[in-house]
Formats: structure tokens, C-alpha cells, sequence
């Protein structure tokens, strides 16, 4: 019945798919395993709308036995594999090989344990960021981890992706939260290191390699995640700044001054922040007047709760006496702490009028972003002139976000705005991707800012541990 | 004239060595070639008397380019390849395969530049750690890579051993602290991404391999390293604590009132306490009286010149209260911070009265940790009853050391103690090395803390990068 007429099937689709849908049913149970029309829209394409991909089954595993025993058919059939977490990957990186197999790993969701002494979590990839934090919350702890796609992304998502966010200036990306992994190699080995330790260097560190490798290498199915007591004072405010020079002079000092304790800088250029509170004026109050040189979003976290707001209130003040800071606006209450948060992170409404857009994460050096954004901005505007470009991103680590809206947009435009933004990123010695990763995007760019012999030690890496290329083939690594 | 008679030839050298040297020579020039009687002691040896090399020959490269041409010279020539830096590995990871080549990395000692923007320094892998630190000191920066061997371990041979030391709490370990990396591999080829990004998820993370994997991968040549603004306060003290309940009440308390400033957490049982502060009673007086059921170094970095002290003695003084402190001495001076570490730090002399001496580096969740002494003191007293075992580390890591005295050792009695320990560290999910790695010392230990899978991937991962098994073979990776 899911025998497909030829001219229905995906492009890769086995010639007769039954015995493998039947195999699959028979790992996971009839109600996990979906073909032709029963496939859902959300696996066929990705959130951004730029990809489609044409898998020929969906496959909803349970457990990493699970897992492993429907790669290892996979493998038998040649069959690719694509592992689906949130579906919130920004670059194609979850869209189906085309005829291939996609990994739904949302039964897997469990959170296994959380060890209060060994402040861990474990949790199965599937499980949504959102729920792990609240988890780790109601601990008395947190996953420092936090993105906009907390609600939906999925914790061996963010793995795969080495997610970074809003705090990774004092907790670091998704790596750093990783103590002990599990994954299923591509002939469905399945290698497991679950440990708590924060320190082990027995042997070649592994684990490393599948973080940020994009479902390319193997699947994530398990891992330890490191949390932190909760902090239990938070300070927190809109800044305008006098300028790129004084925003840096700010995160160095305000850093020093709170010892570590700074863990979110957001720089907003006016193009940025103006949109966005434009865009958010029906329901909240502009945090502060436009015609500021830049803006950033700060807060520390911490625990003296007699100190930290008098100590921020101070850093604020000597940074108005020094001319570095024009104007602030510090949250009262956590209602005021989430809205001057939405104004950096509530992108929706204010990136729907700009649509079709083109995003960027790139990084490089903090203090080459001013000639970056010159050189890149020129660039488009060489071709675009009526281009609107926002700017925004992490600056405390050199994370810079570019939204650009150039109207409408086919693969060669978008292509010539990507060329721009790139050139100038390559200028600083910079890199194509920050956060968001390669996928099927940045194909085209990965070598723009990694050496050849970078590409080629990828590849051998790539064809040690996947050498019939099933996990997630496409993706990441361009044909040589 | 370096033509050695058979019976003087180490074990392994080729038949002909004579073309190779003069190939060598022509490369690093005749100066930094040395063959047979010309070879030093250091690097026949290892700092710990327990293995010995017999190198045909060792060069002394001056640039990434000359460790290249040596590379694709001994490669032809089959002739194994192992990187030596300070010569301060605890396991033998730096003793020359039987017959090789040694890369000695002295001549590669610059510090190329340090980055006041960017907050990094690159620097070759020669370079003395301690030259490293004092330079970004010089520039009111730290490097926070810290540990005992500072005057003679090299940034290398710290990247190859992803090394960890007295400040991990609160920076990490080496590994989180190098941002580019340059390598050469097995085959010459020069892998060069001497970036100062603080993110990039542009394809696979490979430098993270080489981080930790003790020049069996290939040699690291440069790297840039991550720095940080120096803290301008520091809060140090030995610490007398009511046990291992309380400790890690005291760590969880402080690290969190602290808000990250704890850089520093050294617990010390009264073994090792008693031990060493008796062996430097001559010189300086013991900083607090015997018989309390545990110590720790603690401290405290920070830049609130007026609030951090403070704070530092309200937390000392709520611990006392709560039972959890029992006393403490606090540094008063720079000269008496000194003298607090050097407690912890200065283990010649102490050691030296108990050798010949069995280390471990042992990790596990913190919890554990007295139910792992427990297990492997009575497993190693089952056979030495009158061991002397001294418990010590960087409890907020989960970092255990153990010095065992048994007296005069063998290999089996050495191995009779490892089984001990290494059994109970098992028994707790931990490591068989946070530190100080494999080597040749832990091979028949690695897997006990790794699962045959583990193993299995690294093995895939060592033959995708050194087919030939050239890169300081026979160490990490036991023969299958």
C-alpha cells in the first residue's frame, strides 16, 4: 500500500521500498514509520522555506536501540539518514537527502535524570531546550543555553548544531555544556560515554567531533549536560551607547568590574533597534528614544542580592560620567526584564515586513566590526542601493547577525548578497558561520573562510567515519 | 660518521641513516641534528625515571615550515615521529617510539603577538608556559592556564595534553582556551587556522582532535590562546573543613556567592596535609594546626578593590558559623599568597622522602569521591598494608590525585596498585586520567574507563589521520 508508482517516488527512493518499510516497522512499531503521503509537510522542507527535501520515509524511533537497529537497515539499503530534532536549523542542515530516511526524534524526549550533586542533566536528543531548562528551574539550577528557538529546538538540535545564544560570553556554546555523549555511528554502533566528569582526558576526545558536525557523522541520541546553580539576583537594561569604540571600552570594563558575572551583550545598531521597537510600539513602550549611535541589551547574573544592583547601577553611572554610556533603562521587575529582552529577541513580527530576507552569523575580531559592516554594507549596496540591512548579534563574542532585505530574491541574488557579506567577512579573517552552521547554504562559502587543507582534513574525517556517506549526505562538506 | 655500528643501533633505526640525517640537515641545518652519542638524556628518558627511549635521531626544528619538511622526510623514511616539549608528561606520552625521530620544540619558543583587542596571543609550541604568562601579564592580561611544571611544561606539549591545573573551576582547561590551531599531520601537510574567533561553526571543529591527543595525531606548531583581563583582587586561604559533606556544601555556597569569581578550590586530605606541611616546616610555618578531618586552597579572583575582600571574609565567617569551616587562614600579602599555594603546589621535597611514588589523576562526579578512596585504599592495602596513600586534587573539577608510596616498585607491584585504584574508580563512572593522559603508562588501563566502542572510533579516527602509525605511535591507543 506504500508501494509508490515510479513516477511518485522521491528522486533515490528504492526501487521497492516495502521490505525496508516493513523491517522498520517491525523496529519500531507500525504507527512510527511513515511513507508517501503520510509524510508531514514539516519533513519535506525547513522553517526558512529555501529548502525541500523529498524523503522517502520518516522514521519516529523510541530508544538508541531503537536508533541503531534502524540505521543499521538504513545502512543495509544505502539508504541516507537524516536525523530531525526541532526542524529550527536556519541553513537546510535538517532537510531530507533526497529518497532518504528522516530520524524524527521526538519520542525521545525524555528527560533521564537530573543529579543534584553532580550538577547534570541527562536528557534524550529529542527533548525540547525549553523543557530541559524548566527542568534544570525547578532544580534550583539552570542550562545556561537560551536562544529564541528555546520552544521548539531540541537539545541533540543544539548539539548538532553546537548551539550558542544569548549567554554564551559566561557559560560558553553548547560544547561547553557537554560532559557525556551517546551517539550511533553510521553503521548503527552505538557508542556511548554518559559519564558526569568534568575532566577526562583518556584517549582522543570524541565526543568533540560530533558537536557542531550537523547530523553529518552520526546521530545524537543521549547526553549529559553540565548545569549550574541558578543565579538569584538579575540585572538588566537597554544601553545606548556613543559608539563602537565606547561599546567596546563598556564590555571590557563592565566584564572586568562584574568578574565573570556579565553573561549577555547584545549591541543592536540603530537600523536594528529601530525596527524592532518600531515594530513592538502597539504593545510596549520604546525602552529608550532613537538617535543613539548603537544600543546593547546587558544583564548580569549573580547571587548577592544586598551588592549586585548597587555595583550595576554604579558601573552604569561612572560609564554615563565617561561619556561611554548616553542613556540606560534598568528592568524594576521580571515583567520589564522580559520586554527589554523581547526587543532583542521577539524578531517575528519586526522581520515578517522585511521578508524575503537573507540572515547572516558571521564572526570575527570584536573591534574589525566596524570595518566589516563598511566593507560588506557597500558591497550589497553595490548591487542593491535601496537594501535595508540590519545589524545586531552577541558582540561579546564576536557574533555578528546581518539580516538583509533586498526585496525579492532568487538563488542568484541571494547568492550575490551572500558573495558580499562574505568577501568583507573573509577581509577580517573572520568566519561564514558563528552559530548557525554550514548546512545546504553555506555550501558554497565553507571554503571562504577554512583552508583547503581544513576541507581536506574534514573530508578524512567525514570518510573515516561515515564511508558510504548515509549520514546526513550534502550537508556541511561541499563535493570535493 | 653517525653510522652506528648493529649492535649500537637502537631497535627500530633504519638500516641507512646516514641519507636521512644528511636530509634532516639540509632542512634545520647540521647544528640541530643530533645522532647517536650526541643525543641528550632528556630525551632518551622521561622525567619520571620510568621509561626509557632510544631514538635514532632529534631535530630541532625552527619554523612550522621545517616541521613540515622533517615530517614528509622521516615519513618516507617510515621512521616514527614524537613531539617533545618540556619533557614534564607523567605517563611517557613524550618518550621517542624505539629507532624515531624526536621533534624537539625549543627552537619554536616565540610568542608571535599579543592581540589587546582581541584579547589573544599567538604563540608557537615551544614556548615555555610561564614565558607565556608572564608575557600577557606584561600587558595586564592572564593567560589562566596554571600548574606546577609552569617553568619548563610548552604550550604544546599543554595543547597535547589538553593539561588542566590549579584554575579549571573558573577558565577550564587548555582546551578552552585555544582559538586557532595550527598542525602538522602525518603526511607534512600543514594545517594552518591561526584565527582569533571566538565562534565559528564552520564544518567540523578538527583542532578540538588534536587538543588531548599527545602528538599521536600530529604535531601542534602554533596556536592563538584566548586571554582574559587580569583581575586586579585576589582572596587567598588554606581553609581547616568539618569533612567531605561540608566541602562540598562550602564549594556549592561559595562558587554561587561568588558568583564565578572562585578560581581556585584544592581540597587536601590530612595524608597529604600533614605530609607536606611537615616537609616545608623549615622554611615556613604550618598555616593552620593538624587535625582537622580536611583542607582546602581556596581562592578568589576578582575587581572590586573595596567589596571583594569583604565579601571573601563574610563567606569565611558564614562557613565558620554554619560548622562548615572549622578555620582558616587568609593571605595578607602577595608573599603570604605565595606561601599558602606553595602548601599545595611544592611537592619536590615532600615527595621525594616517599619514593619511588605512584601518581593518579583520577576523576569522578564530586560525590564519589570519598566511596572511590574508601574502595581503593582498602584495595590497595589488601595487598601493602602499610601503603602510604596521599588524597589530594582539584575537587571542584571532580580531580582526584593519589600518591602512593609502597615501597620499592616493579611493574607488577605498580600495576597490582593501579588495578586497585583504577578498579574503584571504575566502580564510580569516573576517569582513569582527568589530567595527565595515557601515555605509555595508563594503556592497559584505558579501557576501563572506555568501552570497547570508544576504542574502536579512536582506532578509526588515529588510522584515518596516520595510516602508517608514525605519529608517536604505541602510546594512548593500546594494540587491539
Amino acid at each position: 500500500m506504500t508501494q509508490l508508482a515510479d513516477k511518485d517516488r522521491p528522486a533515490g527512493t528504492p526501487a521497492d521500498l516495502e521490505p525496508i518499510l516493513q523491517a522498520l516497522r517491525a523496529v519500531v512499531g507500525a504507527g512510527n514509520v511513515f511513507a508517501g503521503e503520510a509524510i508531514e509537510a514539516r519533513h519535506r522542507g525547513d522553517i526558512t522555506g529555501a529548502f525541500k527535501g523529498r524523503p522517502s520515509v520518516v522514521v519516529r524511533p523510541a530508544s538508541t536501540e531503537e536508533v541503531s537497529a534502524v540505521v543499521k537497515i538504513a545502512a543495509a539499503a544505502r539508504l541516507p539518514i537524516t536525523p530531525y530534532g526541532g526542524g529550527t536549523g536556519l541553513v537546510g542542515g535538517g532537510v531530507a537527502a533526497p529518497g532518504g530516511l528522516v530520524l524524527a526524534m521526538e519520542r525521545m524526549n525524555r528527560i533521564v535524570e537530573i543529579d543534584q550533586t553532580a550538577l547534570t542533566m541527562t536528557v534524550e536528543a529529542g527533548c525540547v531546550l525549553q523543557v530541559a531548562q524548566e527542568a534544570a528551574e525547578a532544580e534550583g539550577l539552570i542550562l545556561p543555553l537560551d536562544l529564541g528557538a528555546r520552544g521548539s529546538a531540541t537539545i541533540g538540535g543544539n548539539i548538532g548544531a553546537n548551539a550558542g545564544g544569548m549567554r554564551v560570553l559566561r557559560w560558553g556554546m553548547m560544547r561547553d555544556m557537554v560532559l557525556g555523549l551517546e551517539v550511533v555511528l553510521a553503521d548503527g554502533t552505538i557508542v556511548s560515554a554518559l559519564t558526569k566528569v568534568l575532566k577526562d582526558n583518556a584517549g582522543y576526545h570524541w565526543k568533540q567531533l560530533f558537536i557542531g558536525a550537523e547530523g553529518t557523522l552520526g546521530v545524537v541520541t543521549r547526553a549529559v549536560l553540565r548545569l549550574r546553580p541558578a543565579p538569584t539576583t538579575s540585572q538588566t537594561a537597554i544601553i545606548a551607547l556613543a559608539g563602537f569604540e565606547a561599546a567596546t571600552r563598556f564590555l571590557r570594563e563592565s566584564q572586568a568590574r562584574l568578574s565573570g558575572r556579565l553573561s549577555t551583550f547584545e549591541l543592536m545598531w540603530p537600523d536594528f533597534f529601530d525596527v524592532l521597537t518600531e515594530a513592538q510600539a502597539y504593545k510596549r513602550p520604546r525602552p529608550l528614544p532613537g538617535g543613539a549611535p548603537l544600543y546593547a541589551l546587558i544583564e548580569a547574573l549573580g547571587d548577592d542580592v544586598q551588592r549586585d544592583g548597587e555595583v550595576f547601577e554604579q558601573i552604569l553611572a561612572q560609564a554615563m560620567e565617561d561619556g561611554l554610556v548616553l542613556d540606560a533603562v534598568v528592568a524594576a521587575s521580571e515583567r520589564q526584564r522580559l520586554d527589554l529582552f523581547a526587543v532583542r529577541d521577539e524578531l517575528g513580527e519586526a522581520f515578517a515586513a522585511l521578508r524575503p530576507i537573507i540572515v547572516f552569523d558571521v564572526s570575527m575580531a570584536l573591534a574589525d566590526m566596524p570595518r566589516f559592516i563598511a566593507a560588506s554594507d557597500a558591497g550589497i549596496r553595490a548591487d542593491f542601493p535601496d537594501a535595508r540591512i540590519l545589524h545586531y548579534g552577541h558582540a561579546g563574542d564576536g557574533n555578528l547577525h546581518l539580516t538583509v532585505s533586498v526585496g525579492a530574491i532568487s538563488h542568484e541574488i541571494e547568492h550575490k548578497v551572500q558573495t558580499a557579506v562574505y568577501t568583507a567577512v573573509r577581509a577580517v579573517g573572520g568566519s561564514v558561520s558563528a552559530e548557525h552552521g554550514i548546512g545546504l547554504e553555506r555550501l558554497d562559502f565553507i571554503g571562504w573562510t577554512r583552508t583547503p587543507q581544513e576541507l581536506a582534513l574534514m573530508r578524512t574525517l567525514k570518510t573515516a567515519l561515515d564511508p558510504h556517506n548515509l549520514m546526513n549526505p550534502g550537508k556541511v562538506l561541499p563535493p570535493a
